[in-house]
């Protein structure tokens, strides 16, 4: 793993995450390092703080989410917060447990608890199987299902993910309850710069930050054009306000392919002569292992070729 | 106003707003409608609701804000709910004031009430001024403020607009208490579709949302293509989740001009060919009065001149 | 026929031509217009000077080479003189007779008279069949007929086109001596404005001629990319000197498709707009019959699509 | 000077021209090279054969003109034939002077003999002072000027280069007689590859041919944009005809800036990967010496420290 000194005990690397236990970020966590000692923190800045600041690791954050959206938090610190790079990504499926404790069933089900964004999600499941029930808002799944663990709790069943519900004893009285089953929310594995990057396999992304020099017309199509003409996909981008009045934006962007690649390297130093700041976050393994589809003339070997032939034309052999 | 058939007694037009009454929203709803009946909803969704089922004539939203960004709900109602239109827009300065109940003085206020993004933006006032203080997290700054406005409430002090202390009846202990004094957020004022569009004045900006047909590289490079060919500018692009999966984007843009202007209109022509959908969210005038510099050939006379030079060649005459 | 009030006798229309009889030009015209009263002139501008005077109803000149490329004089008399519009084209084989009086045999042949390009294009077959032939350059194939068919003439042999040994009773003793057997000049019918123009056949081009506003870096890709955004596709274009200095170009445009479907016809005045000056060379069909491939959203029901959306947007339906 | 192993006598190089003597060809190779022995060629191709061949060190040839255009057969020789490169060029302003025996009087001229093109750049002098005069076609005007020099000639006065009447001794009627007083002819010195290129003068152009993959509708657009991304911009752009078939072009560009410099040779580069070919022609000092405006972003110092910083990014260092 990438990241420099370790603050972790013995050989084990410990990765803060966004807490409580039994969030789906621990999942996430638990997938992408599932050696690593796990360091529940109460949010996304704390958890990237902690990775900064050397009592962890790294940490496994959510990035965006395919209902939602960004996850603006993590966007912002990444931009503007001590440089980390990403070294993993991970799309983890949203499903949504029905959560109660032990000897409890469905219809004596009267009081529900979760945050609302899982309300939302699972509509259709509360109207249809829990018609009478009340939904009260928490202010997480993993902490609605801490306290439906809490005997004598005021609410009979959480929804939250079911790793929630192993985490604090509750029985999964009905599992994907969603609305919807396709839900993902992408997580990213962040280390501290300085070792090695993840070696390129041929099917990576590479994440980047960029700042305008100046908010002229144009300014976004000229960014884009700088990956279109070396073949450099984009899979993301996201506009963020500066905070320096509406209007003034910086942009996130995903792109196919990693940096130690010609093509992508190239696109990125086109990129870092035309705006006023780019921030490097990263170029790692796609989750989904896709390779991109390469436009002709900008593999590798397309660049060393040209590379050699400008080379025999500026000695002069012609 | 546009906007049909109003649902408000007399001839006073009856405005939603994400209330409770003393949000920064119903300040902006004053500012854009003061003749107004203002009528507050729980939520951005409640107010737009509202308007489009005719229990409103309109509504205020926010839309974004130059530290947070994008008001992802708003973005997302507009472009999925039913088809409202924005009207008017406005520049709101987000201030926040101390305030307390009659009689409190500064040292003495030992708990503080408001939301986390307060907490956030006047952390240096809070360290600085109230260093004992605690600071508790509230729904809204404007709930905040209705709290602290009740005899014994555990809390000794709010922060939040001005105009909360004014409905609730607290002082104004402090002003201007953010780090920064110059965070905006941006208002629209939305009506049903029906009626005519907002005149032209030369200082326009017209919004919408824009699907692409498929995902493939480069499509968003086409679209601000069709803009720029035309000599729009773009002030704003976001690009939010279809929902249909990490990597499936959507996205607004504020443009420029007036649909009334041949320049904007054409764009956007081309833009509805270019896409699976567009949908038009409204062409009203920039609350910043700033006109476009427009590029040469692409003012109204110039595409005047050119449809008489077309007609003209299209005939015959050469 | 396009072209206005004509000059000719009768019913029969008079089509000037670069002459003298027998010029590959009287083929293309012999093709074009079966029908025509034939009027030689001594060279493009000529031909192009009586169509314009009305001295003829039009006129044939050839505009550009598979192998020599543009026929220059014709782009600027084109660009520069008094208006005219192509109505039709040919694309016609250039194939080369060698062509005697009658009696002659090739082994007797010992002094061939011809045009230089022909000379250099039969330069295989000359090598192989006349190896001890004197060649000498004549000014024009025709006109080497023509010397050739006078009894007496110091010339045994002329090559040219087989038309040129019709007129001028030579025999044909070897036909297609071309070295390149897919050689082939593009011939045009312009006549006069002020008819209607050719009705598109959903297989046509357009010719016109674009001069800059100013020369500055990237004018070109403007000028491009006005055709680009709306699916047109270019199938020539030639840079021509201003005569204002080296570096001081106009640009002649031959495009896919007719001036009166929509896409063309918005990339036309889009190209107004942005030039200086912008002159309309004629729709008509192409002589390849050669069906535009249009990009999704480019076609015309998708303009007429698009320009209700517009109407209704603007119309404030939303 | 570049070129490989000389075939000159003694240290003096020896350079191949358009003759015969007195030519604008020859009066530009004696501001090019003015220590050079001059080799006069029957015409362009066979100036640079004698170049390729080693018979002579270089040659200098016309390349454009500012009122005809392009020399085809120079853009064709340069583009086919063997490789030669252009290590310099000259703009020479093409002026016509009235050339006579000495002892012959305005008055008395009855007969003039020039080149086609002098008769029409000089059409208006003609007209006004020598309205009784026949005027005959010549082949060159240098070879015009030579006639006129035998005694008996039938001809009175020749028009052509001062230079010519120098040669051959004849006497300078009237200098400066054509119609526009600013019309030039671009030469170039070429040379055999081999040698160094000539060192980078800031203000620089770069020559070079481009060949397509395929014919694709935007080929063009996308080589263009291979100069635009990196901004360099282009100072002229010829299509000519691959000769396999109408509708089949490769490219002549010439771009500002000298393939040294890091902004050109990536454009360069990303032209190679995007054409099936790219022949380089030379880099060398513009004659005009303008020195390109960068845009911001692609000066040498930009493109150093972008490469520093993607060398940093891929080392991990972040």
């Amino acid at each position: 793993m990438a990241g420099g000194p370790a603050g972790s005990l013995g050989d084990m690397p410990k990765i803060a995450y966004l807490g409580p236990e039994g969030t789906f970020c621990e999942a996430a966590l638990r997938s992408l390092a599932p050696e690593a000692e796990r360091m529940p923190s109460a949010n996304v800045s704390a958890a990237l703080a902690a990775a900064r600041a050397g009592e962890a690791d790294g940490a496994v954050v959510p990035l965006e989410n395919s209902v939602e959206g960004a996850i603006t938090v993590t966007l912002d610190e990444l931009a503007w917060g001590g440089a980390l790079l990403i070294s993993a990504e991970l799309l983890l499926p949203v499903e949504f447990s029905l959560l109660a404790r032990p000897g409890t069933e469905i219809p004596h089900i009267k009081r529900v608890y979760t945050h609302p964004a899982a309300i939302t999600q699972c509509r259709g499941y509360l109207a249809r199987e829990l018609p009478d029930a009340v939904v009260i808002a928490a202010p997480s799944t993993a902490g609605a299902a801490q306290e439906v663990s809490i005997p004598g709790s005021p609410y009979d069943a959480a929804i939250g993910p079911a790793i929630a519900g192993e985490h604090y004893g509750l029985v999964e009285l009905a599992a994907r309850i969603g609305d919807r089953d396709d839900t993902v929310t992408r997580f990213v594995l962040v280390n501290r710069p300085g070792g090695p990057l993840p070696a390129p396999t041929g099917a990576d992304r590479t994440s980047l930050v960029a700042f305008l020099r100046d908010d002229h017309p144009g300014a976004l199509l000229e960014m884009l054009s700088e990956f279109a003409v070396r073949g450099v996909n984009l899979t993301r981008i996201e506009s963020r306000p500066t905070g320096d009045g509406i209007g003034r934006y910086f942009f996130h962007f995903d792109a196919e392919g990693h940096v130690a690649e010609a093509r992508v390297g190239e696109a990125l130093s086109g990129l870092h002569r035309l705006c006023a700041d780019v921030r490097f976050l990263g170029s790692y393994p796609r989750a989904d292992r896709v390779s991109p589809q390469l436009r002709t003339g900008t593999a590798e070997p397309d660049f060393a070729e040209a590379a050699d032939w400008l080379a025999r034309v500026r000695s002069g052999e012609g």
